[in-house]
């Protein structure tokens, strides 16, 4: 294992070490693992905290700042922050407005985050709704997830979500908002190489020279199925055609997301994105925003991720609204 | 080789079509391989041009927009762009205050920057000038340079100096202003693995599971020693002590990158960056801004460089000034 770490159970505490010098901007809360917002907005804004397991980077520590996240709740390398961690946040976030937790379907974020809202509701009176994102097209049901699972509609979810909390709105409207976004978002991944968790020291899977994994999770779970390695162009096709087959994405602007997922350089992730675009354009999609880099990510695995979103002026409107974040930034 | 790609050698024109597609603010010339910002600043400003081979991204083509470059010429992978792309270049974004050539220190590039400089002014009566970075303290001479290679520097110096030419500095201003930061930066770089160029098919060199390059250039170019695999607290100090011995930045404050080569996830950069903190504080260096992410790569390679530059309170407020390309953005 090839790694710029120093002892595998040291990743997350030495990473967070970095993220605090890197951004004085945030606060981190080393003893609880949360990256909060430094100087919140104290308005009675309705905050908003996400978490997951670590490694899947920006996600979610990146996107914590004015117009996104409130906080982050980091846990170890793929594994479920504590319901501790997340009752600490969302009691130092709420400003009486009550909080929005997001959480990605996997069955460990689902069950801490729905324990941590009740136990901070009842500790605090803290008023706490959730959102649970289930974009990912590839399969029903995984390993870690009972449902779909939870993917790059998160991303732009915090983006845009985090706008109109930004605004003001009240978090009946923000849930409403929250819960419309991850209906109109579809995403597929894929992986050309396996990821190697820290801990473990090993790729997580064995993935033959001449094969690639469609469907892909961002822990490394297993996809639709393992077919022969292809062009660009033919994996475009792969990743698009399930996500336009399980929603219609026609007759209003879309927003689109190509991630990498870690251990792909950004040449091949535009040359990707330009196959991506031209099927969209052929089916009719109006891509009227687009994002392409590493958003969520899976360790060091190569391969790459889109996500498209029905959108429409509105939403626009809050994607377009100043964001400053270390992982998204324009407007301040 | 597992990439993102169609045929190998159609790496680079097909990525432009991505990058084209992403980036309706830009203007690509795909007969030319240039990428100009679409809006140019209509006013005399002096204008700016990079480039140099493909495989780096985000530089130099990500650089360019409002407050960095009017123009990037994208070569083949690791291959100089030929003088006539810089021609068209230069003579396009000239508004009449002449252009900056910003070159990295490689043989071809620097003789091609050179040639289409008087071809311009030749033709066109064009005032060109040219800087050439040299930032890279692993190795006097290497296989592609004479004298030290030009690397990380150069991010750092197309963002500082494109916020000077957008206030509307003269060409004598902004060249100065450009000879003083590539004086003031150093940079050192290691890899964990080789990179693969998509025409080759195989990794440039090999590098055993437990040892590592320091001082590694761009192309994968050899740097100053093999040694054994370390942790990341070790290595931050065979990158941070050639830098601290090759330059006093005692004093006053100091910019910080730690860039990715590409297949390195940003949990690892981050962690890398806290252990650079540390020793630049020991050192008595005064880290006032920090950039950490993939800003200029070596295709897959997995690794990192440290870049420090020596800024005063001007350059902070260059820095600073707004900025709006794929690579780099805030203020706008």
């Amino acid at each position: 294992m090839k790694k710029l770490i120093n002892k595998p159970e040291d990743v997350l505490a030495d990473a967070l070490k970095g993220v605090s010098e890197a951004h004085p901007e945030l606060r981190v809360d080393h003893q609880h693992r949360v990256i909060y917002r430094a100087q919140p907005k104290d308005h009675g804004k309705v905050a908003l905290i996400s978490g997951g397991g670590s490694g899947h980077e920006p996600l979610h520590g990146g996107f914590v700042g004015v117009g996104m996240l409130d906080a982050a709740c980091c846990g170890e390398v793929f594994t479920s922050p504590t319901p501790d961690q997340m009752v600490e946040a969302t009691t130092v976030v709420d400003q009486g407005a009550g909080v929005l937790h997001i959480v990605k379907n996997y069955t460990g974020d689902v069950m801490n985050f729905e324990m941590a809202g009740e136990m901070a509701a009842a500790d605090s009176g803290v008023r706490v709704e959730t959102v649970v994102t289930d974009d990912d097209v590839a399969v029903q049901d995984s390993t870690w997830t009972a449902g779909r699972r939870g993917v790059g509609v998160t991303v732009l979810l915090e983006k845009i979500v985090g706008a109109a909390a930004e605004e003001g709105r009240d978090l009946d409207a923000v849930l409403d908002l929250s819960k419309r976004i991850n209906a109109q978002g579809r995403s597929m991944g894929m992986a050309l190489t396996s990821c190697t968790v820290p801990a473990a020291g090993k790729p997580t899977f064995d993935l033959p020279e001449d094969q690639m994994e469609m469907g892909v999770g961002i822990h490394g779970e297993p996809g639709r199925k393992r077919v022969p390695l292809a062009g660009a162009a033919e994996i475009a096709e792969q990743l698009v055609d399930p996500i336009l087959s399980d929603l219609d994405f026609q007759g209003g602007p879309s927003i689109v997301m190509l991630s990498g997922l870690g251990g792909t350089p950004l040449i091949e992730l535009y040359l990707l994105y330009g196959e991506v675009a031209v099927l969209l354009e052929k089916a009719g999609v109006q891509v009227a925003r687009t994002l392409v880099g590493d958003y969520i990510t899976s360790l060091d695995m190569a391969g790459a991720s889109v996500t498209v979103l029905k959108a429409d002026d509105e939403i626009l409107r809050l994607w377009d609204a100043p964001v400053k974040t270390a992982g998204l930034r324009w407007g301040l």
